[in-house]
């Protein structure tokens, strides 16, 4: 099977065609895609790897579900609309049943997102999955990280700290099952809700390295600090089952990869955002608030501080 | 050094933002870029792979060169201008003597092109580049590959077959230089001339596959055939003193990544092309004629006709 014909059968199909329209899609050197008037393109790059990202041994619908969530997350986390994205695919070999399962997976996640695939290109080489969200904003509505204010609440959507104990499950045994290996392999990028900040949120970011990392990202950026509620921290019932508390709150603080949003509200807003997760079915949760003393700080509710691990680090 | 310090110091650098402004750039969830009011988006990935695309052993100078080149000459075949580019990178370590002379390499070739990093990824792993190329074009005057008419004439830019000769030096010396190493290594994307192509020309494609395979691209898009004069394939004078004649023809029909534009005018654009390639100083030759048999017949100058070898197949 050539490329073309790999790219014809596998990627050029209607069901991966759930977003946005192209002006010109899969088949030039480019694709041509229409921004809406009034608004601003959001892009963002993510590459996955076998062994580093995901198990290639596991079916190759989870890897493609799970690697385009991941991508999608970013666009979540600016409050963008998704509307189309390239695929870079590196193979070892074209194998046919492997493909058209990753296919599937990929058009279910496409669907689930409301994304279009516009493009990309495919190699032969070690298993690595790079993925190019694009979608838009209202110019000017982006959420951004570097608007929190001293005061604000800090707050996060789902639950945290699933996804690292689903990956553990995972690593020991390839076949298990259950909500938090679910949470590992098919995260829910928060797209309604990042929209629904618009406006409203001061900062966001999306959790990929662990909730400790990634607000230090809007504090940074804000050029402010933080204190935290430990047991503000909302951790699932499942989560809670399977490991003791304190490992749960570190998954939860470091663990990363949740893909759940954690964002900055003036506290006039939190009690419209907490309407609005009733509403949405979409949990969120006020675990601290910002204050002008550098860095991140969580505290026990006896009023002891606890010290997080660092989040993942590439290198 | 950590992945944030490594992207601040060698990707975030004013060099690298060559081409348009970011609304928000490097840095964030998302990059948010503006297009101008009555232009589409023309974006394309590509990846290039150690080992299959160039060579790790070569100067990272070099590969993000030829890498970034031949990412952005997918916007010169579409007519398109260049704005911004995202960077996937996946690296075996974080060398830092390599990533200053990567990042060096990428900068010269971005401040070439006209166009700004906005974003990617870093990841440890075998080493591949991902790039994500983004411009525009005017709305509905993108250069596709569908528009070809019989009795068009088929012209090329440059000379072709020099970096498929120029591999052949490099894969048994890896210091060969010269006009023809210099040719693999930085491609010149045709952006000007694909503009000015825009409104003139009815098909184009740029050259990475080789002459008789991207241009049966074009043949298979717009539903017809064509005839092109063996003798009239523009090879440089560096080809020649270096390969028989027959093994340039080779060269220039199926060696693949010259990255010079293959493009199809109504006769009646043919003269302005030519007269257009004299005061750019972009060589421009007629290479054959769109005729309505399906497929290409490539003929010698006594009648006979010739049999190319495919193109290049990643799997």
């Amino acid at each position: 099977m050539g490329e073309f014909d790999l790219i014809k059968r596998y990627f050029d199909r209607p069901e991966l065609r759930a977003g946005q329209v192209m002006s010109i899609g899969i088949g030039d050197d480019c694709a041509m895609l229409d921004i809406p008037q009034g608004c601003q393109l959001a892009v963002s790059s993510d590459t996955l790897l076998a062994g580093a990202h995901f198990f290639s041994d596991m079916p190759a619908h989870q890897i493609a579900q799970r690697c385009l969530a991941a991508s999608v997350s970013d666009l979540a986390a600016m409050g963008a609309t998704p509307a189309w994205f390239n695929l870079c695919l590196t193979l070892p070999d074209a194998d046919p049943d492997w493909l058209a399962d990753f296919s599937q997976g990929l058009a279910c996640q496409a669907q689930a997102c409301g994304i279009s695939l516009a493009g990309g290109d495919t190699t032969k080489g070690p298993l690595s999955i790079s993925i190019h969200v694009m979608g838009w904003t209202p110019t000017g509505a982006a959420l951004t990280r570097n608007g929190a204010k001293i005061g604000d609440a800090i707050l996060v959507s789902g639950s945290l700290g699933d996804s690292a104990a689903g990956l553990r499950l995972i690593q020991t045994n390839r076949q298990a099952q259950g909500y938090l290996a679910e949470r590992y392999w098919q995260p829910t990028p928060r797209l309604s809700l990042g929209q629904w900040l618009r406006q409203k949120a001061t900062a966001c970011v999306d959790i990929s390295d662990g909730l400790a990392q990634d607000l230090g990202h809007i504090l940074k950026a804000s050029d402010c600090g933080a204190d935290l509620q430990l047991n503000q921290l909302p951790l699932s019932p499942a989560l809670l089952s399977q490991v003791s508390k304190a490992q749960a709150q570190d998954y939860a603080l470091s663990g990363g990869e949740d893909f759940e949003l954690c964002f900055t509200l003036p506290q006039t807003h939190v009690a419209s955002a907490l309407a609005y997760a009733q509403d949405s079915a979409v949990p969120i949760t006020k675990i601290g608030t910002i204050g002008s003393e550098l860095g991140c700080r969580i505290w026990h509710s006896d009023g002891a501080e606890y010290k997080p691990q660092s989040g993942y680090q590439h290198f």
